[in-house]
């Protein structure tokens, strides 16, 4: 692995919005852009912008500005998204036929889904966009013969930490999580969450104490 | 508004872990439990639940702990949830879908769906699950008659700036936004965003940095 320092999850949270800025700006066929320019953008400042880039090496030259399709691409390897991933999808209840159908995870984005599973016995055998939902019981055995990057966990909380053994077991290296729980995993096996309980409570929250509020910020 | 002190956003985040925790707890019978025992479930340390506790009053007494459902009951009143919500829900694609069949989102957690919009023709004047799905067009008219609370944004990122200053203008007072894009609100509209893109992106972020992964933490 290489030798960049470590950065935090805040660094981390704003490269997808970079990349995403940038992605607009090159469709108008941009093709350089200061960080004061990215600043009016994205809602940063500009030396916060210039500040997170340069964990990652500085990609601007002083006086010239960023090379828009450059740091876009050297965002996406930042990201990993430069890459492409095995994914399976365990649980086809709403979220998880949701997520089956979500532009941003299939295999133009660089995520090959290979395998559909859950446990319920109306589910299990029925097609869904050429793939046959497997039975959550051969999960083992799929995973001995295919190499799974990513799964994605959208089963109820209470078989969610079973389902990650099972996963962990079969060399799964990241988990998106939907279920509501807090997972445990060892600790070369990333865990993302999408706790939309906790999403939830968020907005009434501040909803009833808009005096906390911090404001739409980016 | 009363005159609580300003709450930090990750104690505002904790709040929803605590009131899942209590409800198991309660769910086993037991009646009170102590910060200690509290700390060694959800992984957080005992001083800081105390700590986070006191932000909205102390509950606990000393050597007694908490009584269960009394800190259930009073983090329900916290995070808002004791009260009930009108929604609707603006695009009716596979996100939109898959919120309307979250039970996290239904009558009996306190979001009553009142309405749902969209605007392809397809998918206009079907029923689902009893609500027909209206015109976006005539959410104007809709918000005149109706007093809705929350609207779940669930629309193309292209379209939700638009959409959401229509739900500003007829009065609604949270949104929660699927749409990839940093929505602009007036103060007094919360805003809370689930950015699918940027949570699959700090996935594969990590699992090619690994020394960067901070691990699971509750």
């Amino acid at each position: 692995m290489s030798e960049k320092p470590r950065v935090s999850l805040a660094v981390v949270k704003r490269l997808p919005k970079y990349y995403r800025y940038l992605g607009l700006i090159a469709d108008k066929g941009i093709i350089r852009v200061s960080s004061q320019e990215l600043s009016k953008i994205t809602g940063l400042t500009a030396s916060q912008i210039r500040q997170d880039l340069n964990h990652f090496g500085g990609f601007g030259q002083q006086g010239y500005g960023y090379n828009v399709e450059e740091l876009k691409s050297e965002i996406e390897k930042i990201i990993g998204i430069d890459k492409s991933y095995k994914a399976i999808i365990v649980g086809m209840g709403n979220i998880g036929q949701a997520i089956y159908k979500y532009r941003g995870f299939n295999e133009a984005s660089g995520f090959k889904i290979v395998g559909l599973f859950d446990k319920d016995k109306n589910t299990i055998g029925r097609t869904m966009s050429g793939i046959k939902v497997n039975d959550i019981k051969n999960i083992n055995k799929f995973l001995q013969k295919e190499d799974v990057d990513i799964a994605v966990v959208a089963v109820p909380a209470d078989s969610a930490q079973e389902v990650c053994d099972i996963l962990v077991e079969g060399n799964v290296k990241g988990i998106w999580n939907f279920a509501p729980i807090d997972l445990k995993l060892p600790k070369d096996v990333v865990l993302e969450n999408v706790h939309l309980d906790e999403s939830l409570f968020t907005l009434t929250y501040y909803m009833n104490n808009l005096k906390d509020y911090p404001g739409t910020k980016n």
